[in-house]
């Protein structure tokens, strides 16, 4: 019999956990769907399947994958548990095994045991796989159709360590770029760098140290750099032994910034530091001879961990902003430049991903507004136009909340931001949720269409397309 | 792509319906299931698959199946449609093509077509089958584990014309006894009457003719005695095609009740009268001698249903009491007397099945104790204790609406009434349902349990228990 979610906010509202996994061949669509709009929209997110064990964190619940399949104009939808180790052993138990973050924290019948992770963070479609991704392990691969569990997969067992769930996609050549942090099992600096070909084969892997041990969780590449933002949420077994914070705030350690030659090896990179600061999620980066721009959701400290002490963090701190950042290497400094682009509290940076590390227009973000009536996340999407300066909002209905907006182009030959953004938006008036589709270059215009579902799908991380 | 439900009081609310088909491993339960109560309980309601052609009514809608598994404490669930001809035709068609009540309003696709309906009504398990039934046509059977559709029964092709969803199983012969009415094809007088044996073969049938064409939901049979409410809610395929109602309430008919004695044939059938009124659903019927006993939900007139000239029904005469009626065989006239037991809106009456058709103690049935935010339907749950004549009252919290309770015994050996009631609640501030277990000798106490599902099980009509 499984137990009551215990009144936590991350258990709560749009965040509450699913417990079914289900069927929807038709959703009832209001508007019309773009009938050359022919994929599936995958989306990740946490989705404990029993009360967590010790104290939750919205980082570690199960993950649970969303897809909403789209052709000539209908919409079906499935969701499925990515069916990890620690899914299933909890699943045989009927309640929580595994502590959400700290690994010190199990059930005896499970202690020293390895696991597969929790596979809750990003889902992407590479070389044929659809993988489920979290950064403290390999990848979890996933029937693309049934969305059965397949298991990790570690590339003909090449991949040793974990793997970032943020990897990106070389959008000439289709490698895919990703980065591992705590390499070598415990909390650590150890760091690697890895690339798979189009093909799927893991062609490059190469490993170094980063300053100290943090929560490294996304990078950025261009065309010719590889750029590992180091940001001091600091991770320590020994402090969390003493019973204090596995991860905390450390700003006295500042933030630094990694840059290496796509042409060079790990031994040539270059730190560049600046004051303390922390990113999940940069929007894009791209090079114009020796200037590297960045663009990234900044937050003055890491939200949703606390000091080193225990202290929580600062809340009034705790949001982040569009801002640049600009690293000349044919200077001597390795000081960065940070300029806050924008003043909207915004998250979930996307772009038209065939300008992935290139000079681009169009950028994609959730924001929040800060409405009267909060349904959680972000209440407004927002297309950034670096060219124009100029930002199209979205504002969603009280009592709605969005999620990552995600960009698909119209078709192959589409200019650069031709064509939707899809995002699965929270009802709390009806605690259920809905696909949002607009149309691109009209993001303030009212949406092309809203597909329609009778449940809830909790607020979750990131999401991407599968073309058909 | 699916349209957006039109709004439809029975299409809203607690009435939506679902467009999912889901699992459930292991519902959340606060308070504790007794772990002898091992078994499923299944519900039947309507839930149209796409908006419906012409104007919707309650009773119109596909029939979705509940399924809730009750093992050592723990519950799991799922829910699927009953997939017959017209929601096959539908799904293909991605949109209605029948009419909801009306036979005449039908897409040209599929006029003519002879379909296996909608079996939306009830859900009953008898002779190794588990059969959702709707009174215009044979059972539909289904996998009792699986709920995957199986399609019509008719019992070695010996089952002419269609079934009454409220079949009486008698508890000492373990025989299924039953009705249908419309049994030509048409709307008319012609009935029906069978017998299906504990086995499974289908050992009598006979047909008569009621007073005139109606609606005839519900039947009643005691030891010795089959009762045929004949109530005049008519039906008319001439009316129909003149524009007005298909069915509609004429009370200048009056109400006539049928009384065969089971050693009996047809012809034996004695017919009493009194002034019109609606009935539903009986709650019990017993024997004393010659005097029979009959205790129905009784609405003053058929709710729901216009009257002849298409004029809408009487809101203030449209709910039920708790109402006696006696029949006495040994006296020469056929007026039936008529009591009112409880003044309580009431509907959706049960007992202990195994005193169905005997001398009984305890009644169950959903009420409406009108309280401040009326979530649909029903806020309370009453067990009634006719040898006391008290009344135990449970009150659903605010925003909360019950469908039927059912009746489940502790063990074979339990007493009268020792035993828990089972019904799925509603729970608007949530726009989810749950599963309420109450101690039945114990009513208006706390829960026993709920068992939690994410979603809404839209409000529905029967449901009864398959033991493990």
């Amino acid at each position: 019999m499984a137990e009551l979610m215990p009144n936590h906010p991350m258990l709560s509202g749009g965040y509450a956990p699913l417990q079914m996994e289900c069927d929807v061949a038709d959703l009832i669509v209001e508007g019309e769907i773009p009938s050359t709009l022919n994929g599936t929209f995958f989306r990740n997110g946490p989705n404990p399947q029993y009360a967590p064990r010790g104290n939750y964190h919205w980082f570690g619940g199960d993950g649970m994958i969303h897809a909403f399949r789209l052709e000539d104009g209908r919409v079906s939808y499935k969701n499925r548990w990515a069916k990890t180790v620690k899914w299933k052993k909890e699943r045989e138990a009927g309640r929580s095994l595994f502590g959400a973050m700290n690994p010190l924290d199990r059930d005896e019948s499970v202690q020293g045991m390895e696991t597969d992770g929790l596979a809750n963070t990003n889902i992407i479609w590479h070389a044929g796989k659809l993988l489920a991704l979290e950064e403290g392990h390999a990848p979890f691969e996933l029937d693309p159709y049934t969305l059965e569990s397949i298991g990790p997969c570690t590339y003909a067992d090449k991949l040793k360590g974990p793997m970032t769930a943020h990897p990106k996609i070389d959008p000439e050549t289709g490698e895919m770029l990703f980065f591992g942090y705590n390499v070598d099992g415990g909390l650590s600096e150890k760091m690697s760098f890895h690339v798979v070909d189009r093909e799927g084969n893991l062609t490059r892997s190469e490993f170094f140290d980063a300053p100290f041990a943090s929560m490294v969780h996304d990078f950025i590449t261009t065309k010719d750099y590889i750029i590992f933002p180091i940001m001091p949420l600091t991770g320590s077994l020994d402090r969390a032994m003493r019973g204090l914070p596995v991860y905390a705030w450390e700003p006295e350690k500042g933030s630094h910034v990694g840059i290496m030659p796509r042409s060079g090896t790990v031994d040539d990179i270059r730190w560049f530091t600046s004051d303390a600061a922390f990113v999940f999620h940069p929007m894009n980066a791209f090079e114009n001879g020796e200037v590297i721009t960045c663009d990234v959701c900044q937050f003055g400290q890491a939200p949703m961990f606390p000091f080193a002490d225990g202290r929580p963090g600062d809340p009034a701190k705790s949001y982040a902003q569009l801002t640049r950042w600009t690293m000349d290497l044919s200077k001597d400094t390795n000081a960065y430049e940070v300029e806050i682009v924008d003043d909207r509290k915004c998250e979930f940076p996307r772009l038209d991903e065939r300008y992935a590390g290139l000079d681009y227009r169009f950028g994609y973000m959730a924001c929040d507004s800060r409405p009267k009536e909060k349904a959680g996340l972000f209440n407004s999407i927002a297309r950034v136009d670096h060219q124009t300066g100029k930002i199209q909002m979205h504002e969603l209905p009280l009592g709605h909340a969005t999620n990552e907006p995600i960009f698909v182009p119209t078709g192959e030959n589409a200019g650069e931001g031709e064509g939707v953004l899809l995002a699965n938006v929270y009802d709390a008036n009806r605690n259920s949720s809905y696909l949002l589709v607009l149309d691109a270059e009209n993001v303030d215009s009212n949406p092309l269409a809203l597909a329609h579902l009778d449940h809830r799908v909790p607020f979750g991380f990131h999401g991407n397309w599968m073309p058909a």
